[in-house]
């Protein structure tokens, strides 16, 4: 155990780093982050680490604390080795001022971090800027990180949900409803769901809603409707013809002309029988585990379009002034946050003490019933 | 049995028609017909019938005489009452000059026919004219027909073929593949897949084609190839990694950009490993019975884009004029026709006789390895 002094100011721990065993400089041991050598179970390889704060950030570079950092379905098929983009192994998390003996990965996609530090050079960024990260797989699960300026957007105070832009852009880049025109959409309870309710509710734009059957399922659809949702069915309601001829009837009429996609498999098939010819079927997740399973009839005959949409890519192909708008735009829009659990990682806490608590969190997410999102609030490590 | 009387200079016989019982007139009972009156299986449901020969036409409408119809497997569906388009029923050939004691259908979507006589206000097509059916599910398995001028079009001497215009199309309506570029197909020794080929070949457009592995697979690669075919591979070939790797490395490179499909099921699945970020998948069939099976990742990652194509539609959004040109740049084409069988349906033969004959054939082709493709000629009835 090497020795340490608590700062009186800061009533952190100031210990001599990994790194210092040799160099002998001292520096503080003030973060923290959840880790993974190998990939695996999240429940299983997780681990906690504690390093030093930050070396000052290189050109173009800045220092940033997480405020927030959503712990999101995608984030743990990243961890399975099951996701599309890869993380990136780090070496240290605090350049020069600690080493990890082996190439580790930081889990987290999506985060809400304020710039603590500007490297030289940046222009864009001042200290105290609220930004979100655009580049995949960057390792948010952290207290601190050193990002490249290029990697992150500046998000307008008032604005700290990193979901809308892809539900916005779902809205806009495709088939654009106009006021009285219907959307329908699943998942609807989740993040992107719940914004599309409120995006299009804001003008004027009708949704029919499917979620799955739960016990609870009036007090989901009571909130749904508080979000501006027109319509709120489950899955279940699609298998009963009754129900779905009154959906056509009443609803849908001549079907509705854009689908929005987290599930695939069967209820997505299901619901295809209330589009309109010619509507176009928007996918940006897979919740059901499922492909996509459509009759090639409807390609044929009705002229389905099918398309998918990832807000990663969106960020890559438009500007910095496109971006600042849609956050601008998005901020504009005051819509209400998805209920959400802060998960406080304690400063007093031991590495082995967080590790345990974010792994006993995952393993409730990964039972598949959580029911809100889980954001991690680091404290400042001791 | 009504008395008949053998004409001498046509041969054919005369004989009091059925409506003819009440009004003693008597016509030609030259024409036959494929038809069933109820849907199911078409080798059990079919039945020939023989009727009269055809009133002058009524305005804006010819009489058509059948050169050539194919038996195609969506009629076998359609018979089966499994097809996106239904046929309407008929209650007479020979409308006042026969008449069946319960409405019937008469088999068959496509046809050449040529024009025998015009009716008043018809200044668009004149007798000899060569017609194909751009109207779904008109009945095209008779020896003639009345036909309003609005379903037809008037093709150019020496052109005979009605699949090319799909082939050409879905080649020109999605991403239009320039000079070099690599497209990607199944099914690619059907009528369409053949067209496909050969419209490719003559822009210099490299085609990736995939068929069903067969006993004789090299004479099919070398007919394929003797029409253009850049490649031919077998659904077996995809299951094996090392080729797979090695149409990636040689062939495929950065991806192909369009895929046209008329299997579905599995082996579509499998291609989509070849294709380019951003590339489109076309539909216009689904051989294997199964539906469209894809990985959701496949559009929020890679941007793909699923459509289907058919004729029809394309009839029905274009002018005369557009469909008149495709026709002519088809006949400048020259393709080679696709293999092909004629089942001659005898005039000698009766009408139970000629139904045998089709239902045997239908049997064989529903077993799925027919191979060619069967066009009947109807020989004047006797």
């Amino acid at each position: 155990m090497l020795p340490s002094i608590r700062c009186r100011r800061t009533n952190l721990i100031r210990r001599p780093c990994l790194s210092a065993r040799l160099s002998t400089s001292s520096v503080l041991l003030a973060n923290r982050a959840i880790v993974y050598s190998s990939f695996g179970n999240p429940s299983e390889v997780l681990s906690a680490i504690t390093y030093p704060d930050l070396p000052p950030p290189p050109s173009k570079s800045l220092n940033v604390k997480y405020i927030l950092s959503p712990i999101n379905p995608a984030d743990l098929n990243v961890i399975e080795n099951k996701y599309h983009s890869k993380p990136s192994p780090v070496s240290s998390l605090s350049e020069g001022r600690h080493k990890f003996p082996e190439p580790h990965y930081v889990g987290g996609n999506e985060g809400l971090a304020e710039v603590t530090e500007v490297g030289p050079d940046v222009t864009h960024y001042k200290v105290g800027d609220r930004v979100v990260l655009t580049k995949q797989q960057s390792g948010t699960w952290a207290s601190a990180r050193t990002l490249h300026e290029d990697d992150v957007l500046k998000i307008p105070v008032g604005l700290s949900e990193v979901n809308p832009p892809t539900a916005y852009n779902m809205l806009h880049s495709f088939v654009e409803p106009k006021e009285g025109d219907l959307v329908m959409q699943n998942g609807a309870n989740s993040a992107v769901g719940q914004a599309v309710i409120q995006i299009a509710a804001r003008k004027g734009i009708r949704t029919l809603n499917f979620v799955r059957n739960r016990p609870d399922i009036d007090s989901l659809k009571n909130y749904l409707q508080s979000l501006g949702a027109t319509h709120v069915f489950t899955y279940d309601d699609l298998k009963d013809k009754e129900t779905v001829q009154n959906i056509k009837t009443t609803i849908t009429k001549k079907g509705t002309s854009l689908m929005l996609n987290c599930v695939s498999g069967e209820p997505t098939k299901d619901m295809t029988r209330l589009l309109a010819d010619s509507a176009t079927l928007v996918s940006y997740g897979a919740m059901s585990k499922q492909p996509l399973i459509l009759p090639t009839s409807l390609f044929i005959f009705r002229d389905l379009r099918c398309r998918g949409f990832w807000q990663s890519k969106w960020y890559e192909e438009h500007s910095i002034q496109q971006r600042e708008e849609l956050m601008k735009t998005l901020a504009e829009l005051k819509l209400r946050e998805p209920e959400y659990e802060i998960l406080n990682l304690k400063g007093t806490a031991s590495d082995e003490e967080v590790a345990q608590q974010v792994r006993s969190v995952i393993a409730k997410i990964q039972e598949g019933r959580y029911g809100r999102k889980v954001l991690l609030r680091f404290e400042p490590a001791q």
